[in-house]
């Protein structure tokens, strides 16, 4: 799995050598701003999975953190009720300084577990910039959490995060003003085109005291059934494939410019002489590309 | 500018068509979680700066709106004090789904107002993502906003964050907590290295209030003192030109990627390929880009 978020090995090989099969599981992400009690709410919807006799996998994503994911280690630690049990395996991530290599990361890891038989992944991320939609994109079910009384609370869940929505929960939702958010929400999904067929419901939780876990335990089963029935799970797993081919190659393509940096005189003399500011980047860039195209020595 | 942010210009041409000369000025970027008075202390910033007799260029960036901006549109009705002084330019940026092209259009709005004549750029961004501190580097001074009490206030700071801020705000400063939270940001300061001579100081304002204000302008003033004297500015020019030409050249490439899509039909067939789930996503990429250094028909 370390192979695999560093992206040093393929996921067909890792798979291969551990004689695992890809197998489609079912996989929930879960943002929301920080402080809104993500890592809570994982804990209980982890405890309900269990209940219901599934396995459960967690991957833990922090976009953010360039450090060693200390971060996360207090959001780790809430997550002690299940540090036992043999049928949840926890995984944290922090951010790498590769360009969109999170997003690649989660979604290996996430088929990893997937063929390793857990019956569902819950994809956790902290944050809601545009990282973090990448990362939850990955997932079936995008559940995006509010919490009343947070600053403009609705405000800060900002249109991107509206559109991946296929859930909102409203978690502690015993402070005041939890039925305005709820308001605002209905609102605001007025605004914003979602899948055809189905409106995203809104669920009220109070995670530290286990509340509403059962209506999202239930609203998570209805989504996933409309997935299925609607043809939308086929239609979303190709746009993810069409989107992560297309991130793969960048990528790619990423590498070997930097391999031909080191080895093109000519690159590396473009490059200096923007730095410089004898060239601008605009032009540089052009003249780099233009070179690209003549055979590496 | 509506041309430079949806890339169908370059900027030497647009400045040579105004008939501007490229020229540096000097831009503060302020980030911080939603709800922490971002858009006041830019406000108050920008009557501090006018009162100095400067010109202010005001950029304010929302990465994570894919809608028409209309989250920002609260933050600049606030900016509303400075709405007649013709000394005072807004331009509110939305995200645009082009993979890093937020940053790029920052870079080169920033550019044009420079060689407008503005004195001083500010550039605010919403929240707390990879794409906000891809923005806000693009700056010659980091601001970060912190606010007391709102959930673990600077655990929402994440690492990146710290790592890019040259000025700590801890703003709303007069509610409970600001001091526990001063204390906070320099326990954590201890962990992030920062450039070499200098230490981020951390001022505390009530930006509704026009309190500490004086302090950060004075401290920005030191920073920009600190950029010229110990040649840190022409270092980090380099690095964001560097940046610059690596974030153009590669986009660059993705707009050749999708052209060929159009036009090579084997390319097309492995894309449907992965997408059919009939080609794992990695071997697709791989024979993509092998495809690409064929020629094209």
């Amino acid at each position: 799995m370390t192979q695999l978020e560093n992206q040093s090995a393929d996921l067909p090989a890792v798979l291969e050598r551990l004689g695992l099969k890809a197998r489609e599981g079912y996989s929930v992400g879960i943002t929301g701003p920080p402080g809104s009690g993500k890592s809570t709410l994982v804990d209980k919807l982890t405890g309900r999975a269990r209940e219901a006799g599934q396995t459960v996998g967690i991957i833990a994503v922090d976009p953010t953190s360039h450090l060693t994911g200390g971060a996360l280690l207090g959001d780790r630690v809430r997550m002690m009720g299940h540090s036992h049990d043999a049928g949840v395996f926890v995984r944290s991530m922090a951010a790498r300084r590769t360009l969109g290599g999170l997003a690649a990361a989660t979604r290996d890891v996430g088929r990893l577990l997937a063929a390793a038989g857990f019956d569902l992944t819950i994809i956790e991320t902290v944050g809601v910039g545009q990282s973090e939609l990448d990362i939850v994109k990955t997932a079936d079910s995008v559940v995006v959490v509010a919490v009343p009384g947070l600053g403009d609370s609705v405000q800060t869940l900002k249109a991107g995060l509206l559109e991946v929505a296929d859930l909102f929960v409203v978690n502690k939702a015993d402070r005041p003003g939890a039925d305005r958010t709820v308001a605002e929400l209905r609102a605001m999904q007025g605004l914003v085109p979602g899948a055809e067929g189905w409106l995203a419901p809104i669920v009220q939780t109070v995670a530290t005291e286990n509340q509403g876990i059962e209506d999202l335990w239930q609203a998570l089963a209805r989504h996933r059934e409309f997935l299925e029935s609607s043809g939308e799970r086929a239609r979303r797993r190709e746009r993810r494939l069409e989107a992560e081919v297309f991130d793969l190659v960048q990528r790619k393509l990423q590498e070997r410019l930097q391999e031909r940096l080191q080895s093109d005189g000519e690159l590396a003399n473009l490059l200096e002489a923007a730095k410089r500011g004898a060239l601008d980047p605009h032009a540089a860039a052009a003249r780099i590309v233009a070179q690209l195209d003549t055979p590496a020595d």
